[in-house]
Formats: C-alpha cells, structure tokens, sequence
C-alpha cells in the first residue's frame, strides 16, 4: 500500500516539519499476533451516502480480560457483535470511541491526521471509563492494517475521505456497577460522505441553558458515549426552534461551550479592541479536540492576530454582534473539520452572525487543513 | 402460578390500602402476540451468589423500528444479543434501565413491589434518551410471564429475591448522533444475593467535590447508562480512602445528593430543634427512587417527626454532628432497600455516623419494607 510516510499530516504538529517516530503513520512496527482472515464476499461501494451509514468489508476486533489480559488482534469479515445480555456497555454506558480519516491526495498515497493525538485521546478516554490500558502505537498500526485491507473503500476526492471508528466497550456480562474484567476493543470503517444534511453553507445554533452537555467534575473531556446520547434531547428541541444543532451552554453566566459534537470559535475584536481567534478553554468540560489543537497550532504560526483560550459567555457575544466586533464564529471536528455558524437563537432572539468571504478565517483554516489532510501542501519532514 | 393478586405490595401505595387496577401485577390483560419458547435444557440453580452474576433460563426480547413500530414480544431461551458493531447503544450511550425483584412470601406467592412506578420511570428515560414510547401495562404483563416462566428461580427467603431488569437499547447501525430508527427492549432475570460484600452492618462512604454525579440540566434524574458509567472512576478512588462508596456531593455548598447508586436519607435534630427524616428534593440531579417514595409515605404516614424534601450540605451535617444531632444515615435502593451509613471521609475528615438500634427508623423501615415485600403484612386490598 502506498502510505504517504513521514508526511507531515501523519505528525504529532499540524504545523512544525519534524516528525515523532511515533507519531508518523508510516512508521512499520511489527504487530506479530495480528489474525488476518479476509472476506470471501466483498460487498459493492455505493457512491454518495449519509455519514456513518455504509460500512466497509472488514473490521478490527481486540478481546481483553482481567485474567488473560489483551488477545491477538483480528482483522476479520464485518459482521454483528455478539455480546451477552447483562455486558455493562449495554447498561451502565462504559463504552468509548474515537473518530479520525483516513484520505487519498492526488498522488493516490494515503494519509491519516495525526493519528497518535486520537490513539492518546483513546488512553485518556479509557482511564476514566476504568477500562484497561493498551499499546497505542500496535492500535495503530493495527488500524493501519485494517485501511490497507480496505483501501479501495478511500474516496479519490479532496471532499470525502473513509472514517475510522475505533470503539471501546465493557463486555463484562453482570449487573453489579464495577471495573469491567472483560472488553472488546473495535475498529470499524464507513464513508465519511458530508456530516450535515443542509446544504446551506452556515448552520444554525439554539442556545438554551435549560440543558447542559457537561460539567466540571463529570466526562464532558472524554469520549464517552453517555456524553452523546444524553444530548440528543436538546437537539430535538433545537429543531422545534428551526436550528441545526444546540449550541451548549454553562454556568449562570451562560457561557459558550461546544456546538452540537464540535468545538467551537470566535473571531472577533475583543472587548479590549484587538483582533482575535477565541476558543474556549480545556477545563474539564471540553473535548480536547485535535481540530481544535491543529487551529490554535496554525493560526498562532500565521502570527497575524491574538490566538486564545478563554471563557466566552452569550452576554459578551450579544454585545459584540451589536457593536459589529464580531467577525465570524465557525464549530470545527473531525465529521465536518470546519463548519461555519449564521444564525443563534437565545432567549428568543434570533441572532445573526456575520458569514465568512474568501479572505476569512474560515476558508484559510479549511483550504490549510485540506491541503494537509490530502497531501497537497509541499512541507515533507 | 400463584401471584399474590391484589396485594398491596404491588399497588401504587407503598402505605394505603387502595388498590389502582393498573398497578396490580394480579391483573390479568392478555398480552395477545406474546410468542414463547421454552429452553431445552435448563441450568442448575446455584445457591448463593453476588448480585447480578446468575441469571435464568429465559428472557423477553421486544423489537421497535420506526418504519414497522413494535414487533411481538418474545420469551426465549437466554442468550447472547446479536449487534451492529456500529449500534448507537454502543457509541452514544443510548441505553437505560430498570431494575426491581419478584419476592416469595411465607405463603409462597409471587410478589412484585409497586412495578408500575418502575414501568413509569422507565418510560420517562426513554422518553429523555429519545427512544419510543411503549404500552407500560402491556410490558409488565410480559415481565410477569417471563417470571411465570423462570418462577423456580425466586427463592423462598425474607433476605433473597429475583432481581428483574429490563433494558432499553438503541440498535440504529449508524454512526450520525441522531434519535434511533431502530430499538430492542429486552429483560432478563438474575439472582440477587447481597449487593454488597461487606459483612459490616453499615458502609463507609467518600466524599470529595471534584467529582460530580450529575448536574441540572443533564440526565442524573433518568435510569440512563451514561450516569452509572462515569460514576467509577470516582467509585475507585473511593476504594483508596477506604471506602465502599462515593457520597456525591453537588455545588459550592457541597449539597450531598447520592450515595453511589442508593437515594440517602438524613434522620437528625434540624437547625430548629426539631426532628427530622431530610431528603433532597427531585430537583433534576436526583434519581427519583421507588423505594425513597416508599420511606417518605411510610414515614410520613408514622406522623412521628418531621419528613422533608430539603437541601442538606455537608456543613450543615458536619455541625449536626459536632452537636450530637444527627440520630442515623442510610441509602436507599430497590438492589439494598436500606442500607445503614456508618461512616464518611471528607475533607481528610472522617466522620462517624452514629449507628442504628432496633428502635431506629433504619431497623423499622427495613421490617416494614419488607413486610410488605414478601407479604408478612395483613393488609390485603
């Protein structure tokens, strides 16, 4: 398979040309125990799907118990989990995952996006789900493995890509609330497609405190399933008011937090007349995003305005649209890297935020992103 | 099968005699497509064992698709679900539970405590974890056949039960966060035993701010997976200090609001000298427990002290105390009904909790709990 190895989209640095051995997709570490067993049936590749719904032809499956610790890894046909009726995944949520890309550039090699910041996420995720620790660079090549078996599933395109999930789930099948004794690791493979239906170019928010997506002291800095499906609710509602995703909010102070399952950022001049890139900080209740990392990472190398973390609340926003400082808010993550955002609904308001032009931010960060991700940008450590 | 029809152990009440015909796990509504099928070969029954870790020969399994709604409900042999790997019961935590026990009396009934309350509380997570609405009286018909069918299982024993629990899973096989297309309600049985392994009369509980059960505006009032899940890592950390559970305590003020799974009561001399069983108030952080309403209208209807709904922080009990006003603690939980609090590390504090008598409200309530669980009590409806 021809892997674009050492390029700098594989790096631990979005930006920087030097590359961590074990940071680099390229890398060949031996995954001695890896089972291959190949399907006997390949199914045919529909051309333009919803995110997440059409599948690839195998999957990774890593078994793990308290007694017997990790078994051999196993890229086997893609097909149903069997798992017992009481597994406390299904119970009491202690799952996690993870979600990168996998693109083809126009050279037709390879490439993942700093695919050691998910594998390290993953560990992160794990500890606090007290499901047990794993070789973060064997998963990886592992995943590899199973992209290469797959590759005819990665899109020539510079819009689409092939998605990696890696899952995480407790298999430990009884009811008393514990550290699970057994697990199964996954991986799986689905066309990426586009993450939001609309076709309109900037979403839409609804901004309600009356729902919270995270809290300091709880897993909103993970990627624990529980985070998700308790924010289906809100969404829903969100939709009765005419917007595409929730906009969540924290503390009296209704401070700006995430978008939907995005981070989020604000262009603007701040209160003190400077220009800047904000976004607020990782403090327990947002996901470390490596989008979110390689945006900080870029724009503070482009040096051209204040790059920060820092709290933002709605009050603060509503002034700034009144005072025409806002230059452009836009989500980012891997489903739809960077998402602009045009309209929020607050306590009954229906605000609109400016839209992106060429020149934005918006179009720089997605068209430098793009060209790492695919291999276009001519930087090769 | 002899089910204790009409008794008021399975009314809406936990204290009066009346008798709401659908609360009544004697009622005998046809549930007209039930398909059963009986297992070939049944297992031993082991004698005594942990909680949640045997379960019996049989379960129901329920399916719902939002183009078809729902299929015929199914008695069959236990065994393991068969899963899309990419389910979003596995990603996103769209899952929640029940839990409740058949208990045999003296006179070998079946008895089932006030399952209607758990058949409505279930339908509210659903309702909040955006799954389908169901029949509730049609599911706790087939709870009860399912019991019919696998009735040897629940033992003749004041102190053991059969230990139900239906679950709510999402089967939609797709990775966008949206409300599910697809969905399977199943329920299986499992020995009860002891949920604790402690021989000692009362637990040990840890109590530390920087972790957080649950918050206002999430799901910390829903029987959802995510809340159980993320409730471990601080469950081990309590282990380190020693303790057998995490006493969850909320806000600035340090509100105590749970005690690991268990609602908890307070029985003390209150700030205006008069005595009190204090419990917090359903304010959207509590897990509104069927056995916490049964205390109240037990305790209540004694008229002997003060019974409240009420804030109480940490400083209020340390005071309490340091005063000699506090008479006991306990947790409460349909897996350990009631369960005596002996002691709480806080603040590198230990506090000890004075100990229950016979004559303690902890001692009472466990006998007239259950009494009526197992059918001692001779009020009949």
């Amino acid at each position: 398979v021809n892997w674009a190895l050492g390029h700098r989209a594989t790096e631990s640095s979005a930006v920087c040309g030097r590359c961590c051995p074990q940071d680099c997709a390229g890398a060949t570490a031996e995954v001695f125990d890896l089972v291959v067993q190949l399907s006997s049936a390949l199914k045919t590749k529909p051309h333009a799907v919803d995110f997440g719904t059409v599948f690839t032809d195998h999957m990774l499956t890593v078994e793990w118990s308290v007694t017997e610790g990790w078994q051999a890894p196993f890229i086997r046909p893609f097909t149903n989990l069997s798992l017992h009726p009481a597994c406390s995944s299904l119970h009491y949520g202690i799952q996690l995952f993870e979600g990168f890309k996998v693109y083809r550039g126009d050279d037709s090699r390879l490439r993942l996006f700093r695919p050691m910041l998910n594998m390290s996420r993953m560990a992160d995720s794990a500890k606090r789900a007290c499901l047990p620790a794993f070789d973060q660079t064997e998963l990886l090549e592992c995943i590899r493995r199973l992209v290469e078996v797959d590759q005819d599933w990665v899109p020539q395109s510079d819009s689409a890509s092939l998605y990696i999930r890696p899952t995480f789930i407790s298999t430990e099948p009884s009811l008393g609330v514990k550290r699970p004794g057994r697990a199964l690791l996954y991986v799986i493979l689905c066309q990426a497609g586009s993450y939001f239906n609309s076709e309109a170019d900037a979403i839409s928010l609804w901004a309600d405190p009356k729902y919270t997506r995270a809290w300091k002291g709880g897993t909103g800095d993970c990627k624990m399933g529980g985070n998700y499906g308790c924010s289906l609710f809100a969404q829903y509602e969100a939709d009765d008011y005419g917007c595409q995703q929730v906009l969540w909010l924290y503390g009296q102070d209704h401070q700006i937090t995430e978008a939907g399952t995005m981070n989020i950022f604000l262009h603007w001049i701040n209160q003190d007349g400077e220009e800047e890139l904000a976004t607020p900080p990782l403090d327990g209740i947002i996901l470390p995003g490596i989008t979110r990392r390689s945006i900080l990472e870029l724009t503070r190398k482009w040096g051209e305005f204040k790059v920060t973390e820092r709290y933002l609340t709605m009050s603060q926003l509503c002034c700034a649209l009144k005072q025409q400082r806002v230059k452009e808010m836009f989500g980012s993550g891997t489903a739809c890297m960077i998402c602009p955002i045009g309209r929020i609904v607050y306590l009954g308001e229906n605000l609109h935020i400016p839209c992106r032009d060429k020149q934005s931010v918006t179009s720089r960060l997605t068209k430098e992103l793009t060209d790492i991700q695919v291999g276009g940008c001519p930087h090769i450590c």
